[in-house]
C-alpha cells in the first residue's frame, strides 16, 4: 500500500494518525476470557496477549493465519571505523543466504507460519559514518521509512519486523543513549561477537556520534545515527498499526528502531509486543526504558527478526486458545 | 507397545535398561552447528536444544514431524480434606471436555502438531487418602505405570505428559517435600486458587502425609504420596527414553512425578527439558533441585501439558534451524 507521506513531518502525521485499540473488542475479549474452562489467569500471559491482540484488531475472538516477516538490510558507513568482527560484504552475502532460504529466519519463519519478505535497501550505498556527519539525509530517511511502510502486507494478521547490517549493533547502541540517556558504554556490546579492542573501539565511535549529534532524539536521532534497514523497520512497525496488525519486536537493533517512534509519538508502540529479550547485553535496558516485558529469553543474539519470529507461535497458542476454548457452560464444567 | 514390567522392580530395571543419548552424533551435530550461517552461539539456547535432541534421536540433522501430547487424569482420595478450589467431579467433566477438543491443551496441542491422547485411570476409584495410609497398593501403581508405558507411541518423536485431578498440586507438593526435603510450607502453593484457609488447610494435609510416609523416596514416594495420573506421566517419560523419544516437562505436577524417576535411577531424565517455570510456587524450587532449566516463563499454572506443550514449538523451531540451515560454504558466506 503506498505510503501516505513524502516527508519527516508527513510520516509523524501519519503515525499519529493511526488507530488507537478497540475498547470493545478488548471488553468483550475480556468477558469471554473469563468465561474459558480453566481457573482465573491459569494461562498466565497468555490470556493477556490475547485480550491485547483481539483489541488491536477489534475482534474479540480472533485468528492468526497470516504473519508476515520482513527482513531489511542496510549498509553502514561506520564499518570503516573497525566497529564489527564481520566484513561489510557479509550484508549483502546474507541477503542472497535469505533468498535462497538458507539462514535462521527462513526456517523460524517456516515454523511458525509466516510469510518472508526480504528487502535489500541501497545495499550500494552506505549510509554515510555518523561520527562525520548525518548517517542520513532527510530524504534518505523518508524513502527507508515509505519502504518499510509499503512493504506491509495490509492482510497480514501479525508482523515481525528483522534486519541484516554489519554494523547495526553500533547505530543501535547510539540510539539508546540518544534516546534514552546514559554513557555510550551502557549501550555498546558485543554484536556478532568483537573482541576487546573491538568493544573498546566500537563505544569510542558511539561517544563519537553522540558528541556531533548531541540532542537528536526520535527520528532526527534515527536520521543521524540509524540506517536504512533500521529506518525501514521504524516505517513498517508504524503501517502496521495503520492497519491494526499487532507486531512482534525482535531484540536490540529493533527495539531501538521502535523506540525511535516511541520517543516521538509516546504510545507508539502500544500495538507491540516484545518478543524476546536478547544476549546483547543493553537490550534489557532498553526494554525497560520502553516499557516492554519479553516474551522469551533464550540467549539469541542474532537479529534477523529471529528472536520476534520464534514468539510468533506463543502469540497464535494464546490467540487459539482464546477463541477455540469452551466455555464453562458450554463444556459442562463446574468452575469451582 | 506391552510393557516390559509387572512389578515396581521391573520397572526400576526397566528404566534402568534404557539408552544414553549417542556421544557421536552428538559430536556430529555440534560439528555442524559452528558452520551454520550465524556468529557462533548467536542462537543462544536453540543451539544446545538441537544438540541435545539429536544426541537423544542418534541423528545429526533430525526432523521433528510426530509430537505426542498425553494427558492422564486421575482422582484423588486427599480431596476430601477440603484441598482445593474445584469440586473432585471436574476432573472427570474436564476429561470429557478434553475428548470433545475444549479444553487449553486441545488448541495448545494443535498449535504444536502434535497428536492428543487422553488417558482416563480408573477415575471411579479415587486413591487413598494419603494422609491415612498410602495412596497406592504396589498392584495399582505397577498398573498406572503400564498405562502410561503403553500410552507412549513409539513413532513420536517429542513426547509432552500432562495430567488432570483435582488434588493432584497436594499430592506434588508432598512429592517434592519427600524427595528434596525442606518443609511442607516450602512446596505448597495455592494449586488451582484455593484462599488462605484452604492453603493452611493443604499444608497441614502435606504435612501429615510426609510424617505418616516419613522415609518414602522416589518410586516409594510415587506410590505412597502420588497418584495414578502422576503414576502414569512417569511411566510415560521412561518408555519415552526407551524409544529414544526426547521429552518436554510440564509444571509442577509433571515434574514432582518425574523427580521420583531421577531420585530412583540418577540421570533417569537426562532425555527430558523443562518446557516452562509455572507460576506455582515451588515448581521453580524442584527445577533447581532436579537440574533444569526452564525454556518458558509465562506465568501459567493449569497442567493439562500446557506449558509443555507451548514449548514443542520452541524446540521445532531450534531443530529445523540447525537441521535446515546453510552453512558458510554451502552460501558463500564469508565467516568472519
Amino acid at each position: 500500500m503506498r505510503a501516505p507521506f513524502t516527508s519527516i513531518d508527513g510520516f509523524v502525521e501519519a503515525l499519529k494518525a493511526t488507530p488507537e485499540a478497540d475498547a470493545a473488542a478488548r471488553e468483550e475479549a475480556e468477558a469471554r476470557n473469563m468465561q474459558l474452562t480453566k481457573p482465573p489467569a491459569a494461562l498466565g500471559r497468555l490470556e493477556e496477549l490475547a485480550i491485547w491482540y483481539a483489541a488491536w484488531r477489534g475482534n474479540a475472538r480472533p485468528q492468526i493465519s497470516a504473519p508476515q516477516v520482513i527482513v531489511f538490510a542496510g549498509n553502514h558507513g561506520v564499518t570503516a571505523k573497525g566497529v564489527s568482527a564481520f566484513p561489510a560484504e557479509v550484508t549483502e552475502q546474507m541477503v542472497l543466504n535469505f533468498q535462497h532460504g538458507g539462514a535462521a529466519i527462513n526456517q523460524l519463519s517456516q515454523a511458525a507460519g509466516a510469510k518472508l519478505d526480504v528487502i535489500a535497501l541501497s545495499l550500494e550505498t552506505p549510509t554515510a559514518d555518523f561520527t562525520e556527519g548525518p548517517a542520513m539525509t532527510e530524504a534518505e530517511l523518508v524513502e527507508a521509512l515509505r519502504a518499510g511502510w509499503e512493504a506491509v502486507d495490509p492482510q497480514a494478521d501479525v508482523l515481525v519486523t528483522g534486519e541484516m547490517g554489519i554494523g547495526n549493533t553500533t547505530s543501535a547502541a547510539a540510539l539508546g543513549a540518544a534516546n534514552f540517556g546514559g554513557a555510550p558504554e551502557d549501550w555498546t556490546g558485543r554484536g556478532t561477537g568483537v573482541d576487546d579492542a573491538g568493544l573498546a573501539r566500537k563505544t569510542e565511535v558511539v561517544a563519537a556520534g553522540l558528541d556531533r549529534h548531541a540532542g537528536a532524539k526520535g527520528l532526527e536521532a534515527l536520521r543521524c545515527l540509524g540506517g536504512r534497514e533500521l529506518a525501514g523497520m521504524a516505517g513498517a512497525i508504524a503501517a502496521a498499526r495503520a492497519h491494526r496488525i499487532p507486531v512482534i519486536l525482535d531484540g536490540f537493533i529493533c527495539s531501538a528502531a521502535a523506540a525511535c517512534l516511541d520517543v516521538e509519538v509516546p504510545g507508539a508502540l502500544d500495538h507491540a509486543v516484545a518478543g524476546h529479550l536478547s544476549a546483547e547485553g543493553a537490550h534489557a535496558r532498553m526494554l525497560d526504558a520502553m516499557g516492554k516485558v519479553p516474551l522469551l529469553s533464550l540467549g539469541l543474539r542474532l537479529g534477523e527478526g529471529s528472536g520476534a519470529a520464534l514468539a510468533i507461535n506463543i502469540l497464535k497458542s494464546a490467540v487459539a486458545c482464546h477463541s477455540g476454548m469452551a466455555t464453562f457452560a458450554e463444556a459442562g464444567v463446574s468452575d469451582g
